[in-house]
């Protein structure tokens, strides 16, 4: 193997597909990257067996060959090279020598036929989703998905494509996101997809500039960005029918300000620090909305002007779920939905139906 | 005790003395603030016993009065009270109403009067030295300092002014570090200042446009910078002659390019983790500086062209602690000094005396 290409080529590809990469496997040759320099193209491939990602690296191949050289060390020697073109050339020991100006790097790394093959997904026809449309859906939602494994399905995201329309969900149990998008194909996918793939996902969409196009096949999906591609297992099971869960004909409606119903959700949780819960409660009425929290440390009270239709309320929840919902809102004001203090609160925008976010209240004993 | 205030100054004044606040104390006071309004003035003042940073809050002062605040808690309620005035008002148990808008704090404190008092350092004369000149000398010596607590002096700095020069001195038994710079007073100090005050100082004087005051006593120093002052305890003992182990009479003396020679040592560093010593090899001949290093992973070899003066070398150093130095060193080109493999290396700027990083040399055998 014996190839050239520069160090800012270097360095782009090798932070493309290093995220894949196992940082600590049972399987060393997994904390690799795979080199493969053939008659067409430089590739490069990481992977942990639940995912993968490949991209070009673009230079001039004078021989064919492959090597599997540390992910950590080859992002490192990249960064740390002179300006200038680089020189890759494999020795019969499984050792690559790259040369760049005066610097001589023997580097050991394993032989590329080690290294698992990515499986190849040749599935449904291709799906075109515009790159920043995708990229702000994860943001909104990815919050949402559960920690814990209790219910596997939730440790992924929802993607449905239908009818020219994109919708991410994620759910946790105490709460809901649900973000919508309009694309220009009439093809359908109705997948879940592991959390780790999205944030990785979301990386790669920060990093690049083409869109993406998503395929499936029964157990696999398939993303492409440009000359970079990244394969992942997909969650076998069906996902929670999320649409029954959503509340409707709510008897208290709110139009709040975003910025300010978050900043005083922010200070009440300064003050609702003890216990699990991070209790907030909330008190809608002809005034506005009362806030207040307490805990050993003191408390605070405050008043937010807001704009209510329907029935007075007391409700109370715990604010960090308030505070990372308004924070995946970027609209000036929202519309929050009540119908009991004992049933979930609907975030919604003022105009529209392209985002949903549901929290489930929290009961609490008032003493006076 | 009623006082106003902005929420910028509270801010300010808050982060400024929170550094000096313990955040794990054995007397739970002092992962507190005290608060103190006096007809003069509002101070605040923060200490673990063996630093204290007192400040000035602006602000206007309705009645006298001290309490203990969370340092913690205060320093994330200034940040996200609204924009806008601040009332503080003490009520009878030991509880402030903190009132900015709509926002009403009601924080547990603690009886001012419990807080331990700051000593009052009235020693020497206090010196000026100009913020930035101080500022540059700590970062570009402090690394230095040995984190190993064997000889306790040398976990301090040594500061020396004397006929109008002021020297920081550092060294940790395997490298020192000595800076040199004008003031213009002739008084004499002469002590031992603990790393955590020279860190907390560095941060204090990136944060202030005024210049330093300093005035010791037996014990302790008095730092001084607008309305801020620092107290801490000096570290007592003679520190090492310093002078009489950096060696004079060179019989090689190379000019390097310090960017170059810092990026081939930063190469080096990769292919020299084996073992405690990453060790980097210096062969320093006509055809200027080779450098190589080894270990499992590989190796590196490169050619640094220098400018050499007398005998050909061959010497051997922990790569990490030329690193160091080197980014300490602004000047484009250094002088590096040797006399024989296991003597120290000396570095000095290419004119002048205004600074010195001695290193000693690791002693390897050569597998040829």
């Amino acid at each position: 193997m014996q190839f050239s290409t520069t160090k800012n080529d270097l360095i782009q590809a090798v932070s493309t597909v290093q995220k894949a990469v196992s940082t600590k496997s049972t399987l060393p040759i997994l904390e690799g990257i795979l080199f493969e320099a053939s008659n067409e193209a430089i590739t490069l491939l990481g992977t942990d067996m639940e995912l993968g990602i490949k991209t070009r690296l673009e230079g001039t191949v004078k021989e064919e060959g492959s090597i599997v050289l540390s992910a950590k060390l080859i992002s490192e020697i990249a960064r740390k090279l002179p300006d200038g073109n680089v020189y890759f050339e494999k020795n019969n020991k499984n050792a690559v020598k790259i040369t760049c100006n005066q610097s001589k790097f023997n580097v050991q790394g394993e032989a590329g036929e080690d290294f698992p093959k990515m499986p190849e997904v040749r599935g449904s026809e291709a799906i075109q989703i515009p790159r920043e449309l995708f990229r702000s859906l994860i943001k909104e939602t990815i919050f949402c998905v559960a920690k814990s494994e209790n219910i596997p399905v939730l440790t992924g995201e929802l993607l449905e494509l239908e009818n020219g329309e994109m919708k991410l969900v994620a759910l946790d149990g105490y709460r809901l996101a649900l973000r919508k998008g309009k694309i220009n194909q009439g093809l359908s996918i109705k997948e879940i997809i592991p959390e780790r793939t999205m944030m990785e996902l979301y990386r790669l969409l920060s990093m690049k500039e083409e869109d993406l196009f998503v395929s499936t096949t029964k157990n696999q999906a398939l993303f492409t960005i440009g000359e970079t591609s990244m394969v992942s297992n997909l969650l076998q099971g069906e996902y929670i029918n999320y649409k029954q869960i959503i509340p409707e004909n709510a008897t208290t409606k709110v139009k709040a300000n975003t910025l300010e119903l978050l900043a005083s959700c922010e200070r009440a949780s300064l003050m609702a620090r003890d216990g699990k819960n991070n209790l907030i409660k909330m008190h809608f009425n002809q005034g506005g909305l009362d806030i207040q929290s307490n805990s050993d440390m003191g408390d605070l009270n405050e008043n937010l002007p807001v704009e209510m239709n329907g029935e007075p309320l007391k409700i109370a929840f715990n604010c960090n779920y308030f505070i990372d919902a308004l924070k995946a809102i970027s609209e000036e004001e929202v519309m929050l939905e009540f119908t009991t203090a004992v049933s979930p609160c609907v975030i919604r925008p003022v105009d529209g139906d392209y985002f949903i976010y549901l929290i489930l209240p929290v009961r609490y004993i008032e003493h006076e």
